[in-house]
């Protein structure tokens, strides 16, 4: 961090702010210049408010961060490498990340009964997905829609599961059913609502299954990758990013303004893999696939799309889900651009 | 909800989707015009998307929702009249509501230690606030910030209210915490970050001391409301409405944009109370007084203002916090408005 | 402009940097911590781009801007001084000013026809206006839509002043219609759409009616004041700022985000006269007097409030318009606040 | 329109605001069902608004519009099928459209000087570009900033376009400018902070040169179409419409968000071509390849892309621009899923 001092400033008030800075536990080196002098402050700054600093005294002229405030989830934590997340499924282990094929996660919105679980996990794992998705507890905005089945839901996963191989992918909304989702998810989401829900976060950092974190409706890059940070801080290392769709002042078409150029900032910025949901990201299922399309393209390391037997009869979401068919032919198409890049599995 | 048909449309299709609505529970009123044929939706419409209906047929041209989806909240559910939420303090009952005086509630966003608590809240008392707030649990942005003292600041809060008789007013952020939070609590605040952590709101809304609920930070109108309806429908009826401030897309000089158009909007929307926090909705001490003067000329019942003995040292968000000095002053200066208003308790 | 360079930067490298910045005519000052090298940029840095500085060396770890970007509508080009801006209308000289009574302005969206706007004017005259708006040339978001009555429409503004003696503000879209509206305006009108119109802020700073000057939907602060600069560095330093309404993410129940914390940022940055709209500020009839009442609270130097002799039949803005009879009430009961906060003429 | 009558109206308030609406030249379709009257509009309603007709009576529910605004642009209007817009260049037609190979457009920000324009234009040609982008007048945020070399400039495209034969796009800001621009464009261009300037919309509209529209910084999809039907309207058939970024809450690494949902949007709701300016939609060069990418997956039918001979040296906008090096291997990598989408020139 750095403080500029206004010119003209007197040497004792510059002696007053150093000695009151080190007593914050903070290595002060003062730089003179001719017109100006700038203190910077070594230490550690990442959770010092630039402001808190600015009230010190009114000859501070302005107070700037110069470092990033996350560090686990740093490019440079890894000294520019980027990690990899292994997860362990039926059918074998599936790894996310820059340098593997792009992983499809797919299925409905919410589990809704052990037939139509089934059916669409063995629908999407036949096009192509490695992973299912569905919700057993889902925020919904009015409390008098449908909330999930809950627990029972969680046993309809594992019945999918098991007729598919394919790994389970499932929402955490509350502390409290951490455990029972953990036990039967290959990966738990922390929703859009939840990204800033810090002690669920601190929750999913202290077990084991890799993390599905999506960006909230408001939050920006950095408060996103802070939020990965507290899991990583936390200690778990297996956090995946998944961008959803921000909120922006237009909501006449599509829902949400999907914001794809995350993925070449978060590569410079973070080493964990990026995923991307077209799906809530627009909010209607015809501008979805352009958008899958565009997001291989972009080099996201996976996608996570909502597939429903009946769109028109499903308990949340029918609106931005495809159907069974509309899916088959959409991995088709992917693969083509899928294979251009690179990112297609043999 | 209206659904309009698209001119030509067979009369098989109607029929068909005429069936299917009622076959959701709903009543179907058709009417036919020269061009148009308009199907009026009568039932629990509230939760139903429309989009979920938009894709019964390409046919149908627009669905519209006419009603609001909240209902407990809403303005009409009493008939127009506005509620008053009374909470019990050491002092007495404070009513909140459009007929009664504005309710001050003033103190330091993180309880730090008992003297500062005690003493802050003498202060604050003694300008004329009625409740103390101060954070035993603080969402923080970074996971290597100061995440509030918790069940131990619980403490000091009584501390603070046995020596004033204020009423205690501190969040909770996590299910897990409730017990404890409103064992201590006059009001229990849900903030910004939870404004849709459902699980949260539905127990807030099963316990019986008033609940503060702070606007998300994206959060339309509606969707605040709706988080208001979850807690009424769990059978809370004191819920206090706070606007602290949205996100927008200039955050260099004030951090959020304080939306005081919210005043007039929810007074004819909904009967509950609405309060303003002017130092979360600006991020800055100077700039909290103006915004909580135009808050009270706008009709608002209730401020929230943070105050702290010594900003500079503030563990969390000194730059918005006033010192005790400058709250004097500014509760002289907003007594004018007030009683200009008639909202100054005499 | 502040250049930190990253540590183990090699002396060449410096010395290189420190070269081409030079070239460009700045003063480069070194400044040598224990840790970091940092250089400040002493000259002409209002109109350098950090983003350009950035691009000198990879061995650049951070471009900071310490500096204002604005310089004749900041509050130190007038040692910290308000500026005021005197108007010539008929009825005598009208100061708009921190120092000054607050100034009202109200009238029609668009001029419609000789009656309506002479009645207004008298009408708003009557419950103390001191300046009618009215629209001539009207931008409208569809091609289909009244555009205004044009050069005759300006006859009309002029029959109204010889009425009743009001100022007169309306604004000008094309810098070729400016010779026609400044020649009837005695305020000339910048619109929110046109605040970044470059060639026509220019024009207007080259002639003499004052520049009555609405923020863009969505402009920053800092987008503003260079507007502003604009138009006093050619030469008019005669500058009123309109807060409008900014763009925001919840449209349902007010078309706009009526900003009011513009109202101490502004006074802290710029000398320069505020004026607040709370008619655009909030599209609805029913929200501009709470608004406007918090506007005065909150410090403005002047209101403009859309008032229409039968807002119903208004051909552009109807449902922000307010009736000459709802205005009359308005203003009795702005004089109350306003008379509080000492900004009310006797 | 749609017009949705209160329970209980008595039949006297519906006839009354039936004749109302009639004697606006609106057809009235009254439709009755068992609990609520719907009020259908017939005629020209795109220019009603609907709070407009809100007000005139209180026992109206609702006000729905139920028809798009725009006519001229409504892929209806053209039964479905897209447009084609055909630019005549020394080197030949260049079509633009759904159905053609994808068009890019590359240059500089700002003309600088013949060598740079000339040199330039021979790179980005021999790279693949159709059409040469540089401003002769340029919209600067802060008056201090180059301005553009305005008429010299537009001679300095002719030599380049006499080099290369490519076709130029240059920048309109001004109506009394569009004559000297129109005589050099090839295509001219309407840039973001003018696309609601709607004097210059109709000049160009008047005029033969194809325009590109490029839609505002906070300009709705409905708004964006609405002033390319300005331009339509006025008798110019041949627009293209430009993503460019929009304003978001976070800035920090991208300037704007690209928007690339307007892809699939734009196609299902107007017949115009679509392109993509992924160079101000970053604002970063780094960030430029894979959102070009990303458009082109996205089925884009052109792309406008910042090239500059030595961007750290840029008059303008260097931040954003690539070097011709990295111009060219980036159409290498666009070829690759150009080819894969079928819309590369082979």
């Amino acid at each position: 961090m750095i403080v500029v001092m206004k010119s003209g400033t007197p040497e004792g008030e510059i002696a007053r702010i150093s000695e009151e800075l080190s007593s914050w536990g903070l290595k002060v080196e003062k730089s003179v210049g001719k017109h100006k002098i700038v203190l910077g402050l070594v230490g550690n700054t990442a959770e010092l408010d630039p402001f808190r600093v600015q009230e010190l005294s009114p000859w501070i002229e302005q107070v700037v961060r110069v470092e990033q405030p996350f560090k686990r989830v740093s490019r440079e934590f890894r000294h520019g490498e980027p990690s990899e997340v292994v997860v362990s499924t039926p059918n074998g282990f599936v790894p996310f990340g820059e340098h593997h094929p792009l992983v499809t996660i797919a299925g409905p919105c919410s589990v809704e009964n052990e037939e139509m679980i089934v059916y669409t996990a063995q629908r999407v794992k036949a096009a192509g997905a490695k992973f299912l998705r569905g919700g057993a507890y889902k925020p919904r905005t009015s409390p008098y829609a449908f909330q999930g089945h809950g627990e029972s839901a969680l046993n309809l996963l594992i019945a999918a599961r098991d007729a598919t191989g394919l790994g389970i992918i499932t929402e955490v909304m509350d502390t409290a059913d951490l455990e029972k989702v953990a036990a039967v998810a290959d990966i738990v989401q922390v929703g859009a609502r939840n990204m800033q829900n810090f002690p669920l976060l601190k929750k999913v950092g202290a077990q084991d299954k890799p993390v599905f974190l999506k960006r909230g409706m408001s939050a920006t890059i950095e408060e996103w990758l802070m939020a990965a940070e507290y899991i990583m801080a936390a200690g778990n290392p297996n956090v995946i990013l998944c961008e959803r769709g921000i909120r922006g002042f237009d909501r006449q078409y599509a829902r949400n303004t999907l914001d794809l150029s995350v993925i070449p900032v978060l590569r410079s910025l973070t080493h964990l893999p990026i995923a991307i949901d077209p799906s809530h990201g627009t909010g209607k299922a015809e501008y979805v696939p352009s958008m899958a399309m565009a997001a291989i393209a972009a080099g996201t390391d996976s996608l996570m799309i909502e597939v429903h037997p009946n769109p028109a009869k499903a308990l949340s979401d029918g609106p931005q889900s495809l159907t069974p068919e509309r899916f088959d032919s959409l991995m088709q198409e992917l693969a083509v651009v899928g294979k251009a890049m690179n990112r297609w599995t043999k």
